[in-house]
């Protein structure tokens, strides 16, 4: 069902503090910067061989990462999992009975389609699908 | 420095649950169980392209991971990066003066060589280095 660890999603209130260490540190390309409305973030990809780590940066306290981090400071947010068909991935873990936030699949970043699973039905860990454009 | 996202690590409670989620859920296959003495933890791996979901489950509550456990319930733990040289890797990160938790590389799973950067250091992400056995 699922090609790979897609990324990991970290939150971040230093954003050019958190692309220094990603980038000059770690070595990582920046690869992509984006606004993603429907998520109220500021949001940064950085390559890692053929993933990714997502910084993101909320633009409002009452955003979902606002309140993560208002919660439980910076770090660790979510992992997501790359599909072929996120439609058909959708089913199956609807039909496993598992929750989800999003029902349908919505618009991520850079014109992916994604959809996440709710923490309570994965042991604690807030799970992305996607299923990057084509 | 790192060629890829080697695994993300996830404390839990219910270690057969959470294989069940993975397995027969998600259809990542499990590949490796080991008692990790060093960490005082059963862990599983499962695979997921070329990279791997960490399951932990604490053997005492002393541990790490069940100290973890106890604070913040289960959930995403750490994670790692993969590396071809952990003692080249390990200087740049001393020498860009970011905090180590193990100064010297030491025995992970599968006869791994790991060693993990303090998350004051690292924007609050627990973050593995993985060197696998070769």
């Amino acid at each position: 069902m699922f090609g790979r660890i897609d990324h990991i999603g970290v939150a971040v209130d230093d954003l050019d503090g958190a692309i220094a260490l990603y980038s000059e540190r770690f070595g990582m390309r920046e690869q992509h910067r984006e606004t993603i409305e429907a998520f109220d973030v500021e949001a940064v990809l950085l390559e890692v061989g053929e993933g990714h780590v997502e910084l993101l940066k909320p633009l409002s306290s009452e955003s979902g990462i606002g309140k993560f981090l208002e919660r439980n400071g910076p770090g660790l947010h979510h992992v997501a999992y790359q599909t072929d068909d996120i439609d058909s991935a959708l089913e199956q873990v609807k039909a496993a009975g598992l929750d989800l936030i999003d029902k349908e699949p919505r618009t991520g970043i850079r014109g992916s389609r994604v959809a996440f699973l709710h923490p309570k039905s994965t042991g604690g860990v807030l799970t992305e699908l996607v299923e990057p454009a084509h």
